[in-house]
């Protein structure tokens, strides 16, 4: 069936999340949005394209810092509210210059902090 | 430094997304959501329990179905407005029987099936 970005369910203020996760090493990189366009953007570059909610604008990520996600694969969840994007990720996926944006475990109570900022 | 759930961020309804990956394959199975008190209750527990948006109740992920997630990591992202969630997945994550609520790609602009329910 031919898809359609638009038939995916939004919420109220038209935005569903994202899961960006490294096609080869599988880790979960990050969580952001994409409104309908983002969706048909990003599929249609293959640039993966959120829509930043603090900025209300269009977020081609690592645009400005270099640390594109290349899209590998786009799949969405069978409510049809949440996709997972593989992608090539180029450079740290975090602003804090870490690899992955989920460095911080809670283990007995305690966090911990899995990785440090690369350079 | 001690953790609390009540200092994550969470949206005007007192929620926030929760990314499970099974701990072993690193798939990505589903995402759902959580309150300050669901998430307490995962880490007290070792139990993933859930805030069920259409049963306005908690959810004990697999109490009736049997396809429980016991907590093998729980991270959370820089933003502190998302969490991650290793688990040990027994049975299938997804309501539909399949091993992963991501089981439709968009390829070419068509809608491919990936996995197919298991029994």
């Amino acid at each position: 069936m031919t898809f359609d970005a638009k038939k995916l369910r939004y919420n109220d203020q038209g935005l569903l999340p994202v899961i960006a996760q490294d096609h080869d090493s599988l880790e979960v990189l990050m969580l952001a949005w994409m409104n309908a366009e983002a969706v048909e953007r990003t599929l249609e570059t293959g640039k993966v394209t959120y829509w930043s909610r603090s900025r209300q604008s269009f977020w081609i990520k690592g645009e400005t810092s270099g640390h594109t996600q290349k899209l590998i694969d786009l799949r969405y969840d069978c409510d049809q509210d949440c996709i997972l994007v593989l992608v090539e990720q180029i450079g740290a996926a975090c602003h804090t210059m870490r690899r992955s944006c989920f460095y911080t475990a809670v283990r007995d109570g305690e966090e911990i902090e899995l990785m440090k900022p690369e350079h």
